[in-house]
């Protein structure tokens, strides 16, 4: 680890950051090499998730350091003794511009992406001529909005057939291009999907879009905490995320990005004081009334989490814990593994099918057997069985999966195995 | 206290209650006559505001006792374990329902007033030749949403102006009344206005509106959680609240109740999976993407607070509070009381002006000198001190305030008094 790093994120950040961030800081820059396993076991020492039980679901919500923790209670015991709040707008914006390389000014902070997609659906002046385009990979979060803004106001809702298993970035790019008819006003797409964890190519869409004139509403749902994310960069008209998911913050905290244009461009959905005074830029939208503050004091936490960590070293990891996850798979008879396997593709969410095994009852027993919570696919009927490896999973924990789901390859399941635990 | 009554509630709620009411509920019951001082002193322990702290601002936020807090926290843990929520939807509808007169179904849970008005202000098919009446004594939350639904739909925002000190509900209701011109489709109006706390005739315009196929849209803020509330008998079509202010539930929780008529019939304006399945009903609108499951369950425990403490005797404590604030507030030389003294219009905020003395200024004196934190009524130009009083509120302190104002309409604000506090 780069000790000038540190010492200047925790010097310019000291203000803001909750308390107990920078001695963490300190001790993960003793705790040996940078990506070894020592560093890693100092990172899995700030989560409460008990030892025996294997969380491989981060791709529905993370589970959140102690720090963030902190900081959600200490917020909710500050409001209970009538006290003013804790979080300056502009502190969490600040983090959240240096973490994701992105203008502080476009940030607005809905509940979750599902919240922040409706703010963008209902926001632009969608029409009776104008068709959204979308694809077979999307989440609810990120397609009803659409599908509830389309069915309003007449739109039309159209679907591109993506590869489940793309060879690499240029089938992906040319599919999505050769769907973009000249009746397409939106395109709204993931950055990251959540049915195979394939990375998109995001950044040369939005240049096709800005040449077609087609607003490009990404759904960001995962890639903020799980890799490098530089918003300007990428470029689209609207980023919505989960910060509850990979960037670990605490559940009910989500994201909208918004481009220039669409700062002042776009109408309120929730309205307050101040929703139509468009000197206030994206700002407007956190008009939203009385909000839970500590979902605030939370994120910020959780920036702070991940700016010590580094982006960089987080990817390289989550790479190593899902490099071996997908080896291992690949080694099992009846193993198909669905996501994609190119570098430029894949992430930290690993799909595969279990031949002979519907995913539902692999999920069961992999929960009742030996507490390993995963999560199935069934939308659009794939029914595939996904596994999200992020900083709190080790390499032990995904050589336990391995060996339980092999077991499962040679024997079957068991016919009256344990039940209970959950799904 | 009546005894069957705990054992009854005790009893049929175990299961949903958090741990420790039942607890509360009986030392409550072992502490002296239930509407004696020794009863509110235990009350009064269960809140963590400091002691040198008067907090008179429940208008804008309650302080959350104990049992809350606890639950949130509880909450927070299990999330960050990975552990599945603790909170069943039925439980904490079951429990809303028995404290406010209310069927089950009914129930969506959006993050305050603010969303929830705005869920019906976009729901309805309010179009081109529709108008909205409201007033001029109404809450952004409640007002702001209809301004944006109005302004894009092309339909009218009509305000009717109410007089700010009625003499009694009569003259409300043909105020209100009379300005029920024929245009009118919504009727958007306070329950408890938050300018000055006045009980408006809400069951009486509900049935009008019905008489004129009117929708009534009531802003209920306010008093669940002050007053004894059944809203089946009410009777408008739909109900937006902030149980985070006199429910004293977590901050960022909010309430809309539906008629049965709209919890079909109004459009989803957060769409997750399921938000055109008519058959779930109100539910539909809940299903918003994944939300802080810890609001529930602080609103779960702050419902049962409320029932503990018993919506009845909460009111004549809280009549006995601003009773007694009236009563000296009358007696100081230069101090306008702006309420109305009715007991039909009267609650558990009181407004007020001092001849010569700014409420800003009397707001920031009253906060620096004797950390005494209230509200002043700036909206529509109107100025005026608000003071709210809650159950965690003694006799004490509504007598050091009065000593506080006295002193001031005596000898004016200090030249250079102490400076900060917070406002």
């Amino acid at each position: 680890m780069d000790r000038r790093r540190f010492v200047t994120l925790v010097g310019s950040a000291a203000l803001a950051w909750p308390r107990g961030l920078a001695a963490l800081a300190r001790r993960l820059e003793d705790s040996g090499p940078p990506d070894g396993e020592e560093f890693w076991q100092v990172v899995r020492s700030q989560f409460s998730i008990p030892p025996e039980r294997v969380y491989l679901n981060t791709g529905t919500l993370g589970a959140q350091p102690r720090i963030v923790v902190d900081a959600v209670v200490e917020h909710t015991r500050r409001v209970a003794e009538s006290l003013p709040p804790g979080v300056r707008w502009d502190d969490l914006k600040g983090e959240l511009a240096a973490l994701l390389g992105a203008d502080p000014a476009g940030f607005v902070f809905p509940r979750n992406t599902t919240e922040a997609t409706s703010f963008v659906a209902w926001g632009l002046p969608l029409g009776r001529r104008d068709t959204v385009l979308t694809s077979d990979h999307e989440h609810v979060g990120g397609l009803e909005p659409w599908r509830a803004a389309c069915a309003r106001r007449g739109a039309e809702l159209r679907r591109v057939h993506l590869p489940a298993t793309p060879a690499d970035p240029d089938e992906l790019f040319d599919v999505v291009a050769g769907a973009l008819t000249d009746d397409v006003r939106v395109l709204a797409l993931s950055h990251l999907t959540f049915t195979t964890g394939t990375v998109l190519p995001v950044a040369r869409l939005a240049r096709l879009c800005r040449e077609r004139d087609v607003i490009f509403a990404v759904d960001g749902a995962h890639p903020p905490g799980m890799l490098p994310v530089n918003l300007d960069a990428l470029g689209g008209d609207t980023y919505a995320s989960s910060p509850h998911k990979w960037l670990l913050a605490p559940q009910g905290t989500g994201l909208l990005y918004l481009s220039e244009r669409w700062r002042s461009g776009l109408h309120a959905t929730l309205a307050s004081g101040g929703w139509d005074n468009l000197e206030l830029g994206a700002h407007r939208l956190n008009h939203m009334g009385t909000i839970d503050e500590s979902r605030l004091a939370g994120l910020l936490a959780a920036v702070g989490f991940a700016r010590v960590l580094g982006p960089e070293r987080v990817e390289r990891r989550l790479r190593t814990l899902s490099g071996r996850l997908r080896e291992g798979l690949a080694a099992i008879p009846g193993v198909r593994i669905v996501s994609s396997g190119h570098p430029e593709l894949s992430s930290a969410m690993t799909s595969f099918t279990l031949e002979g095994v519907a995913a539902p009852a692999l999920q069961r027993h992999l929960a009742a057997a030996h507490r390993v919570r995963t999560r199935v696919i069934g939308e659009y009927g794939y029914g595939w069985m996904r596994l999200s490896t992020h900083v709190y999973n080790t390499p032990a924990e995904v050589d336990l999966v391995l060996d339980a789901i092999d077991r499962v390859a040679r024997h079957g399941l068991p016919r009256s195995g344990p039940e209970g635990g959950e799904a």
